[in-house]
């Protein structure tokens, strides 16, 4: 497996299928772990960042579950290949600012990811598609067992439990979170006393292109705000018990919007794919925004001649990175609303 | 020749062709005439008003231009028919508001149409295709003397010209107008400037829907405001000698346009196209903004699979009493808005 493979497909987790795959995009959970008796990488000196690098490189390598995938130093990367990788959600934005001593983990089908010197020593992350966080727990915690058990020995306090950088990951290390796509509670302006109940409860909201950005679109990331104190099986009935409500609220405006304005719902959703289909010039936001309503479209049956997979990769597809390295070249941000027109149009009139 | 006839087909001044036709829709020609010593119908009795409506009645029903087509009472038709001339252009909304006593003529071509009783006792109108305002003006000087020539005779002073209820229209009694598209212009700020330049050489500026409407959607009925103290040669080549210019700003603008941000009017009437092709609701104000958009993309060659005179049968066939002819009933403004999406749909899927 190479970098340029993933140009051609998509990760499994963006198939669209799995349960509840009509408003849960996807589930995450992220493992944060830290070499025993080694300084965290912001003071490490590069020496033991290499180190650590070394030696988690080479338990990574032997690991069954990343066996045919890819191992690549960041420094060997471009910057478009770099965002590449943030684009998939394999790595996270702040992990390509300083690409010294840093390498990703990717596995063949991108389920599982890993890196190493981001904050922790490692941040491991497996994705499932639709609402599984049990599943994806299940594999995350294999994947530590098996590291655990061969070469690694990670930080760990019979009284914290494990170490992290940042103490808000301490405890489990353990982030669990779910993609939705909440568009009718939106519409019907039930969003916010959604989001204020679920950080009420422990969970917390962020957008679809991860960490610091608006929900945008409709979509919500929502992961546990708390580590600590808690078991990991804790966590992740946590938010699969108040996930499973957000669904049914979704589920149920959905149904009593079409029972009472269907008309309007249609008008929506195909003026969307309309714009989509017929625009020369396109902002990501706006196509963001109009993707949302076009896959609400397909989840009410309305529209019928595309699926959610290639939806999906239209929501990867179109993100800055993707478009230069379809194009081979760095281009403006004028250059990419024009390129992006032009792969939505392709790829919707080919569906 | 019925009135329902009308919904089976357009004007001959809407086919879309003629000089100029990218930019004029069309020209019209309206001559004001009244009965020598007879009230003008707002001060008439009952009787001298139903004594005007015989004795035009009965030079329009034997006009050789005028047979083959109708002569229809407006006591007679219900409200949606009433209104369904006005949105053909044939007669004013003013015409319907108290249809007693009140004729209207129109030839099978629609070219042609008269109304008894409005504000004068006769209003001739000829429309033409495209920039052909002396053409309108032929036909209409010919009926004019047919009339005159046989059974009418029309009040004229030796010192004023033709007499008429109001006096801005006294002297030749002619109107002449022309329906412009300007959609550059409009885009490029350069409207203003121009119609201010009209407005200073004699002219006025009204919108698709006639007097008293806004000019909507890029769309500009031109007209002079003297019609006395000139002859008629000198107005109708007035306006065509200010229309030209007015035809060659907006030509000059298209072609600055095309060469400096293709890609942002492509955007803009492709865009246009996607929504009226796939909208489930729309208002009436919407739809000409985006069929003036779509009709810049047939004039510019953008768009292809469409003609003017599909665009123009739009124009005439989404309006309310329009839409309410062909669904057989009354609708209210939101069930218009479906039946228009439906009716746009309709026509562009065929296209």
């Amino acid at each position: 497996m190479t970098l340029d493979d993933l140009m051609n497909r998509l990760g499994e987790w963006l198939k669209g299928e799995g349960p509840n795959s009509d408003i849960v995009m996807s589930s995450r959970v992220r493992l944060a772990r830290n070499l025993n008796k080694v300084p965290f990488s912001h003071w490490a000196t590069k020496k033991q960042r290499e180190q650590t690098l070394a030696s988690i490189k080479e338990a990574l390598a032997d690991n069954e579950f990343l066996k045919d995938g890819l191992l690549i130093s960041m420094k060997e990367l471009d910057e478009i290949d770099r965002n590449l990788l943030v684009e998939r959600h394999l790595v996270s934005r702040e992990f390509i600012q300083k690409p010294d001593s840093k390498m990703a983990a990717i596995s063949a089908n991108e389920a599982i990811s890993g890196m190493i010197n981001e904050e922790d020593h490692l941040r491991l992350q497996v994705m499932k598609s639709g609402f599984n966080v049990t599943g994806a727990f299940d594999i995350a915690t294999k994947i530590d067992q098996s590291l655990a058990g061969r070469l690694l020995d990670f930080a760990f306090s019979s009284e914290w439990g494990y170490l992290t950088a940042c103490p808000t990951n301490a405890g489990t290390g353990l982030r669990a979170s779910v993609m939705l796509h909440l568009p009718t509670l939106v519409l019907t302006k039930q969003i916010n006393k959604v989001l204020q109940a679920i950080t009420r409860l422990g969970l917390t909201a962020r957008g679809f292109y991860g960490e610091g950005t608006e929900a945008s679109g409709d979509f919500f990331q929502i992961s546990n705000q708390v580590t600590l104190g808690q078991r990991e099986e804790d966590i992740t009935d946590n938010i699969e018990r108040i996930i499973k409500q957000v669904v049914e609220y979704e589920q149920n405006a959905r149904q009593m919007l079409m029972a009472q304005e269907r008309q309007r719902i249609a008008d929506r959703i195909w003026r969307a794919y309309g714009i989509l289909k017929n625009a020369y010039i396109i902002s990501s936001g706006e196509t963001i925004e109009l993707l949302s309503s076009v896959r609400l479209g397909v989840d009410l049956e309305i529209i019928k001649d595309i699926n959610r997979h290639q939806l999906n990769e239209l929501f990867i597809f179109i993100q800055p990175a993707h478009l230069q390295k379809l194009e081979g070249k760095k281009l403006s941000p004028q250059e990419r609303d024009v390129k992006r027109a032009q792969l939505i149009r392709s790829k919707l009139l080919s569906s």
